[in-house]
């Protein structure tokens, strides 16, 4: 099992970690341009099948197992009033998870993940980023590690969500602080916070960002993110070394795993954003991280939708390019 | 069963044909408002269900059967050399449809469609459309009533697709005679045509307009399209009179049902557009026609492929609006 102990050698494990197997990803384009339909016109459903084959080192990959993990924090920030729900309502969500009734739970059923929820702490919420740092380095690792412990080293394919109540706060400091900018530009309505619950939102973090100066990446979540955030980090990164492609969900979790990109890009090869929040900061992030996302539905629900609503995206790509008939194989002639 | 024998009665049935039940969809969006999300953050699947709740006319629609038909037809036009591949590809990819080969096949499995294949007389091309008319009136009648026939009355949901060597032609001209504009700007590569097919087909186009000008929306029909389109057509209308939603699929797919956007776009409402195609006149016809697509990836394959991978969100949509409990239902402090 992969364990963190040392938040500064994070950046180096972009030396060490698998990559992207090119000779598999190469056959599988091989195969592509073999089967019954103009080469390319599957579009971005072709460029799926590949990604999967390099990270799967395999040109035919196949989803058996997809995990989906959504980790559950709560957040010292709450006391700056940043969020309409009350903080209870963080539990109030896992047991929904954990009773099958919110969106990821459908979600994961109609396309076929194994979902666990993991609740980091929730009474015990991270400190005000106002005040002090979210978290101390060994929280951070800490959660890293129960991160990083969750992912099931069989999965062809993790689904990452979260839930805490004023974590949009969180993702849009942790945005602000890794790719600057005015903090206005990454806050938006999150669960659904009005005008002057807007200005509380910037206001918390822009006074957070004064605190917390001059931090390396891993330093950044530490002082400004939370558990479940930390979590992400731990998980991603537990998977690469397991070559386990991950879908990361929208804002907040493309958030969460930002200080992995600051720290090294290619901490995120082997990552996937599910779908294009319509919280505004998300498209923002995106650009920043030069990333696009599977979908864009105008979801702003969190939990890993957005990433399970993709697996299903995936999954189609995976079976056309594993069951559909080569010309040779049908008897179809190549113009 | 519906049938038709007038092409000139067609716009009035805009005037007969059930329209989406109201009520029902009101009480679905009060049921989206009540369940344990921020209201909206669903986004687009929250509009999906209550599409399916107004023309399902139930404020918990399900989808039992989903059915997919593709069309198959051959056309004259293929004679000005518009297609690198022999006519002949459209019977054999028939026979690769009817043998599970295509792609069509596998995101019909993916997502639980079950999968017809219609072809109307492979071995009877329309005529040459440069030349004369490329149905007559009976001709069309017939090919919409074949559609008609096909469509399966107790669906909860109707793919449609479409399969014939030369139709990416034959859509062009059915955009180009219906919403005006250069020729060159509803044309693509289609298959796979180099710049001297582009031109052929653009030069076939032209021929074509020059000679059937005049006429009503359907009259076009039968003198630029093919039997595929008018099936397409029929199945559409048929699926209405059933109050069963239909879900178009790209650039051809979406041509095909043009005509009757142009006769009264009332008679579309029942419609999704699967995916927007990289056939680049399909956006452009999406825009004269006023509608957006659920999905958008680059494809341009054709056979439903759009259209079936379209209907997983939509089981997704679904999935969420019935399986999600309510605030109340889970215990969970509204903000």
């Amino acid at each position: 099992m992969m364990t963190f102990d040392d938040l500064a050698a994070i950046p180096s494990l972009a030396e060490t970690l698998p990559i992207a197997d090119e000779a598999a990803r190469a056959a599988a384009l091989d195969r592509q341009n073999s089967l019954t339909k103009p080469p390319g016109s599957l579009g971005r459903l072709e460029d799926l099948a590949l990604f999967m084959a390099g990270w799967r080192a395999t040109p035919r990959p196949r989803i058996g197992l997809a995990q989906a993990l959504v980790f559950a924090g709560n957040h010292g920030i709450c006391a700056q009033g940043v969020n309409p729900y009350p903080q209870a309502v963080t539990a109030q969500m896992v047991a929904n998870f954990q009773a099958g009734g919110a969106s990821i739970n459908q979600l994961c059923r109609v396309n076929g993940a194994d979902l666990s929820v993991v609740a980091l702490d929730l009474d015990r919420p991270t400190a005000d980023f106002t005040a002090t740092a979210a978290m101390t380095g060994a929280e951070t690792l800490a959660a890293m590690n129960r991160g990083a412990a969750a992912v099931d080293r069989d999965a062809d394919v993790l689904i990452l969500g979260e839930m805490g109540i004023g974590n949009s706060t969180i993702a849009a400091a942790l945005a602000a602080a890794l790719f600057g900018g005015e903090v206005a530009d990454w806050v938006g309505p999150g669960t659904g916070s009005d005008a002057e619950g807007l200005r509380r939102k910037i206001s918390a973090i822009e006074r957070g960002l004064a605190r917390h100066r001059g931090l390396t990446p891993m330093e950044t979540l530490a002082a400004l993110g939370g558990r479940e955030q930390a979590a992400i980090c731990g998980a991603v990164l537990a998977a690469r070394a397991a070559r386990i492609p991950v879908i990361l969900d929208g804002f907040i979790c493309t958030a969460a795993a930002a200080p992995l990109h600051a720290a090294d890009p290619r901490l995120l090869d082997h990552c996937l954003i599910g779908h294009v929040s319509a919280e505004p900061g998300h498209r923002r992030l995106l650009a920043a991280m030069g990333r696009t996302a599977v979908l864009d539905f105008d979801m702003r629900l969190g939990e890993g939708s957005g990433a399970a609503l993709a697996l299903g995206i995936l999954r189609a790509a995976l079976e056309c390019h594993n069951g559909m008939a080569t010309f040779g194989e049908a008897g179809v002639s190549e113009g």
